[in-house]
């Protein structure tokens, strides 16, 4: 991966932070399975399944909590 | 989506509060699947299973968890 | 909903506190499945099933962290 | 339950705290299940399986964090 | 259990957390299922099995997290 | 393990803190499953299920918070 990846934590506002927690999310992700194809061909297991889309769903909420503290929640 | 989707975390009160944290929950959701056609047919899958909505409450306890800290715990 | 569901987080005591934390739990439910016959229906499902009893469990203990630090642990 | 069953987070060492996250994660379920007899049964269906087990663990992990942040860890 | 399984949640460095992240995750399986023979028997189960030692893992991360805020992150 | 397998939680930027945090999760796994042959027979298992990877994301996310809190989120 490109040296540019992650490199900041702060966002301009919570939508981006949110956007932000959607990218770790998937980071997570590639660094397990560094295969595009193979993640690609995964896609749909998931994506039409609800208590997988659940799951998704709470490691985005995970990581958003860190990036929403990490910007002092854009008091 | 339309730019004023996560405008804030700051709520007037508890209960807007755990209404963010759902609304939170579920974003997650559709960023994972966009396509509302295909989580509308998945809804009964997980509303009428035990363990699917006790998976989405718990999605939902960990977004308040930030939302409440974000708003000092409208103490 | 009453308008009073979640008027705040502050409790008394560490009991009422976590009283709190299973009604929050029980909020993240009926907020996906508002139909309290489907709810009634499938309350057999995890409540003699020790799985589901320990996800019901952790969802609470989630929770009650927020309630707690929003009462700074009734120090 | 009697009005005694939780009456402080503090307690005067870790091993006492851990020892309350045990019991907090047993509330948990309690008021889930609230019938003995039917707890009773069950345990067998958790206490030899694996994977049970590190479920109970991770509730027991989740509570313990929040009795030792409320002692200040003890420090 | 002696008296002594759990003097403190201070450690001399992060290698030492880490190892008492583990000890807390399996203290609450202990605690769980306190017959050893049964533990030793169901260990094939989870160790050979690839979502069970993320489960394992995610409890450790978890117990982490409380002994690194415990010490400050050594810093 | 050599004794320096983790000699901080401090990094240099948050991608260096996301590489920590996946190091983390598998040192999770290393400690319950030690053999390495028995690891890498494992793999295939989960890098090509979906939920799989979910639930590792999951992990790394909860030890990512750890690291990015321990680094002052690299303000």
């Amino acid at each position: 991966m490109s040296e540019q990846w992650l490199p900041t934590l702060i966002t301009a506002n919570p939508e981006e932070g949110f956007q932000l927690a959607i990218k770790l999310s998937r980071l997570g992700v590639k660094f397990t399975q560094p295969d595009a194809a193979v993640r690609d061909r995964l896609r749909p297991e998931y994506a039409e399944n609800a208590d997988s889309l659940t799951a998704a769903s709470q490691v985005v909420a995970i990581n958003f909590a860190t990036v929403a503290q990490a910007n002092n929640y854009w008091r």
